[in-house]
C-alpha cells in the first residue's frame, strides 16, 4: 500500500471561474483508524457542478470548503482497513470521503456498493447521486405525463442523460439542449431523444418553436441563464420547472442582469420549483433499485467521461465547469483489482 | 335614462407608461337589446392592474383589447332592460362590461349581487375579482400554515389588503410592503398587519431582515421586479411564492434587466406558482362565501379609492400604473338610485 495520502484542497476562493491555482495537491500520511472507523481508498472521485458552489466563503445549503482543507466529493472506493462492523476489508463503498487517495469513516455516510451491479464507477454516476438528482427531480418535481414534452438542458451530462432516458420510457418527447455537436448526436442516435438543441450554434427561439410545436410542459434545468430564459418563452400550459442547477451562473464574477420579469409564470401558469437529491433521501432505495433494473435491461443507456490520477482532477474540474466534459465525468484515482506487491 | 352610451376605447398602444392620449371617450346611442339579452347600466367600473397587458398587441393569457374598441373591464351595473329570463330589471349585476356607461349581455359574464350583503361597489373589490385572487393565491398557491411570515407586496392595494388579513386569520405573522407613508399606517394600524416596508424609503435587506427574523415563508408577489428580488433573498426554507402579477414590470420599455439566477430556487427549496383567478372559477361560490362572512364579522375591512366620473377613468388608471392609488380603484360612473326624471 502507498504510504502517502494525497489531498487535494481549496487553496484560495475563485473569483468567477477556477483556476488551477485555486487548489492545492498535499501529501499527509496515510490516516489510521480507531474503533468504528473504516479507511477507504480511493477509486474514483466523482466531479460534480455543485463543488463550485463550495468553493465560495458564502453560506448556501451546505457549508464552504474551508480554505485548506480537502475538497469536498463523492468518491467509490475500497475498505483497506476496518474497525467496523458492517463494512469489511475488501467492500466497495460510496461515500463523501473528498479528493484524496485515503478517506476515514465513522461509516455513517458509506453506502455499500455491489460489483455485480456493473462498473463500480457508475456508484457516482447512474447508479449514484446524478442518476438519484435525475429520477426524484423528473418523477417528483417535473411529473411528466405520456405525451408531454420534456425538455432538459446540460442534455448529455451525468443528470440530463438519464432525465432524458426516464422521459423516453415514460412516452414523453424529450429535447436535450447541449452546447457541442457531438453531444448533440449522442443523445439523439444513442440516447433516442427526439430532438436536440445545440445553444451554442443555434438561435434558441427558432430551435425551440422547430422542436417544441406544443410547448414545453416539463423542463429539467441543470444550467439556468439564457437557456433557461429561452425556454421560458416557449411553455405550454401548466407546465413544471425543476430547478436542479444554475451551471450557467456558477463562475459569473458579479450578478449577471438577465430577463427580470416572471410575468411567464402567470401567463402559462408554471410551477417552478427547486430541489436536491437530499430532499429524497429517505426514497433513495427506490430510485436506486429501478435505475439498476433500467441500466441492467438497456433501458438507460450511460456515458462517463474517465479521467486517470487524482492529480489531474482540478483540471479536470476546470473542464466541467466550462461545459467540455462528453458525460458523467469522473477521475480514476486507483486500479480495483490489488497491484502486485499490495497486500490490502 | 340618459340616450348616449359614452365609451372609453383604445386609441392607441402605450410603451411604457400609458398617457390619457392612448384613450379616447366615444359617444354612441344606447344599444338596443334582442331576446336572451340584458341592457346594464354602469354603476361603477373597476380599475384593474391585468388591463395594462390588454393594452399591448401581443397575445397573453387573454387576447388584447383591439384599436378602437372598448376597454375592457369588470363592472357592477344596474339591469335597466331585460328580455332574459334570470336577470330582471332593477337588478345588480357584476360583470365584465368594459369601460361604457351601457353594456349589453347574454347574461352568461354577469353575476347577481346582493345589495344586501354590503356596498354594491365591494363586487368588483373585496367581494369580487381581487378578493378572489387573494383568497385563492393565499390559501391554494402559498398554503401558509400557522406561524408562518407571510410577506405580501402592493400590500394595501385590492388584493394585498385581503391577502394580509386573511393570512392574519389564519396566525401568520404578516409583513407588507408598500410605497407611502398613509399604505404603511393602514395596513400595520388599521388592518394589524405585524411589520410593513416602504420600498420607496427604506434598504429593503436591512428591512426584511427585521421584519422576518425566520425568513419568508410564503410571499403573495403583486408586483415582481426588485421587491421581489429582495424578498428572494430573505426566503426560509421551502418557501412557497404566489406569482400574482408583475406590475414593476409591466411599463416598462425593454426588458429589465434583473438578477438572472434562480439559484434562491434550489438553496431554499422554493416553490414558485403563477395563478389567475379564473383557475378557480368553480370555487368561487366558496370564495365568496366565506369572505362575505368575514366582511359581515369585521374581520376583513377593506378601503376603496373611488372616482367620480367615466370620464375619468384614464386618469385614475394612470394613477394605478404609477402606485398612487389607496386602496381598491373603482370609477363612480352613475348613482345607484335612479336621479328624477329617470323612467327606467
Amino acid at each position: 500500500m502507498n504510504q502517502v495520502n494525497r489531498r487535494i484542497t481549496l487553496a484560495s476562493r475563485p473569483d468567477g471561474y477556477p483556476t488551477e491555482a485555486n487548489f492545492k495537491l498535499v501529501e499527509a500520511p496515510v490516516p489510521s483508524i480507531g474503533p468504528g472507523q473504516v479507511l477507504v481508498q480511493t477509486l474514483y472521485l466523482s466531479l460534480d457542478p455543485y463543488m463550485r458552489g463550495r468553493m465560495n466563503a458564502a453560506k448556501s445549503y451546505a457549508p464552504p470548503v474551508e480554505l485548506g482543507a480537502t475538497m469536498v466529493g463523492g468518491i467509490v472506493g475500497k475498505v483497506i482497513a476496518s474497525e467496523h462492523q458492517k463494512f469489511k476489508v475488501g467492500a466497495i463503498v460510496e461515500g463523501r470521503l473528498g479528493w484524496q487517495d485515503y478517506g476515514v469513516s465513522d461509516g455513517r455516510d458509506l453506502r455499500q456498493v455491489d460489483p455485480a451491479a456493473g462498473p463500480i464507477s457508475t456508484a457516482v454516476g447512474v447508479l449514484g447521486m446524478p442518476g438519484l438528482t435525475a429520477y426524484f427531480g423528473l418523477l417528483d418535481v417535473c411529473q411528466p405525463r405520456p405525451g408531454d414534452t420534456v425538455a432538459v438542458s446540460a442534455a448529455s451530462g451525468a443528470v440530463g442523460q438519464v432525465v432524458g432516458q426516464i422521459a423516453k420510457l415514460m412516452g414523453c418527447r424529450v429535447v436535450g439542449i447541449a452546447g457541442d455537436p457531438r453531444k448533440i448526436a449522442y443523445i439523439t442516435r444513442e440516447l433516442a431523444f427526439d430532438a436536440a438543441i445545440d445553444y451554442k450554434t443555434e438561435d434558441l427561439d427558432v430551435a425551440l418553436d422547430r422542436a417544441c410545436p406544443n410547448g414545453i410542459d416539463a423542463y429539467f434545468d441543470n444550467v439556468g441563464g439564457q437557456v433557461s430564459e429561452a425556454v421560458f418563452r416557449h411553455l405550454a400550459y401548466r407546465p413544471r420547472i425543476a430547478i436542479c442547477g444554475q451551471m450557467a451562473l456558477y463562475n459569473v464574477e458579479a450578478p449577471e442582469p438577465g430577463a427580470r420579469s416572471l410575468r411567464f409564470m402567470l401567463v402559462h401558469r408554471a410551477r417552478m420549483e427547486g430541489f436536491l437529491v437530499s430532499d429524497f433521501a429517505d426514497r433513495w432505495p427506490e430510485g436506486l433499485k429501478r435505475l439498476s433494473r433500467w441500466v441492467k435491461d438497456g433501458k438507460i443507456k450511460y456515458r462517463e467521461d474517465v479521467v486517470e490520477g487524482l492529480e489531474n482532477a482540478p483540471k479536470a474540474f476546470l473542464r466541467l465547469m466550462r461545459g467540455e466534459n462528453f458525460g458523467k465525468l469522473v477521475v480514476k484515482v486507483a486500479d480495483q483489482r490489488p497491484t502486485q506487491g499490495d497486500n490490502s
